[in-house]
């Protein structure tokens, strides 16, 4: 299937992990956790029930920090049959303050992938998360200037996008989306008709991955955001 | 000052305690978290530490249950010196899942208001708080109907008004907010020259209130929302 970039007028992109590092600090995260509690479990043990716990909450909690916090913490109880200790949640809660404390580290080519695009499409930003968190985030990577638009998606299912095209009168076949991950940035803005391009990132979380097979093609890889400067201009 | 209400094309909301009870369900989980470490210190004491904390981590956690929670758990902590079971922090973890599943209240006259207005104006939401939170109560409400827009916002300071009301190509003489906070919903909008209407509401948390001396006039204010009706038909 070949892909046209011809119509594109309006280029999104995810944040997180696609403009700056994000997944690391999450994986960093429960590495800590998981020795706080090591004398209760395994490390792969802890690491499972964690992700059990944060898939329970995700309904309640939905994505971002705080909801990670409060589900380490709920984890924590369950882990050491309510042994663990006050300064092991207190650590918790301060894992949590670090993470949101982070500064913003810009993935590589970044800077300059935004300042060529930027001259020749309208770029916006369509990410899932914390409002707050994802707000900071994008004020301390000094990329705003470069956006004419933020969005702070709750879900980012294919009704999710949409909505905002339509909000934004974007069509969809004018509209080409920079993601890394294939279940939220690619697949379902294949599948309402507007073109992504997939910029894997080293790490994804496991609530993100997709089998290949899913692929139904319509959509481009690239190792490198750089990457896409070669066919978009 | 006499207010002119003819320019009025856009009519906005505050969510919380505007249109549906909120405040309560906050001031219900204090008591039910005084009462959990009432071993350790008074209700007042308790009251008020766990107040400072929220507005020591306000910066970091912003506004919504899961930020609240966060602070209750850690204010629990340190109230006891530490000495406080799991079993309590389990029932702080407990007492946020319950504000997030609390179905959505209706303030009385807002179903009637939101029908009446919704012919002649353009009705938007302007809300502070968690995302999903509010597009959670937003949905339960059954109110998404009457509304074109619906914005949450980090903060509600002029600059976010005015921002909010440049994307939206909304003029400030053609706008009036509603709301019960005069801090968020009231002063900036009057400060940025458009119109409020302030609907108070019976409890107010003590980092929205301000000094009546704070009033620099150009709002009306009502005792109930239908008392709108009368002078923006």
């Amino acid at each position: 299937m070949e892909i046209k970039y011809d119509n594109i007028k309006v280029v999104g992109f995810d944040a997180d992990d696609t403009l700056w590092v994000n997944e690391t600090y999450f994986r960093e995260a429960e590495q800590k956790f998981a020795r706080l509690l090591s004398q209760y479990e395994t490390e792969n043990k802890i690491d499972q029930e964690l992700f059990k716990m944060e898939m329970e909450n995700l309904d309640l909690y939905g994505y971002g920090v705080k909801g990670f916090v409060l589900s380490m913490i709920e984890s924590a109880i369950d882990l050491s049959n309510g042994k663990v200790s006050t300064a092991t949640i207190s650590g918790i809660l301060h894992l949590g303050k670090e993470m949101i404390a982070k500064p913003v580290e810009l993935l590589d080519g970044v800077e300059e992938v935004l300042e060529e695009l930027s001259r020749d499409y309208r770029l916006i930003v369509l990410t899932k998360g914390d409002l707050l968190d994802q707000e900071r985030k994008m004020e301390r990577s000094g990329l705003s200037e470069y956006f004419h638009h933020i969005e702070v998606l709750s879900e980012k299912k294919e009704e999710n996008y949409r909505n905002l095209l339509e909000h934004l009168e974007i069509k969809p076949e004018e509209f080409l989306m920079v993601g890394n991950s294939l279940k939220s940035d690619v697949l379902p803005i294949v599948n309402i008709g507007a073109q992504a391009v997939h910029v894997p990132f080293h790490t994804t979380w496991v609530h993100e991955q997709v089998h290949e097979s899913e692929d139904n093609g319509g959509y481009r890889t690239v190792n490198n955001i750089r990457e896409i400067l070669r066919f978009l201009k």
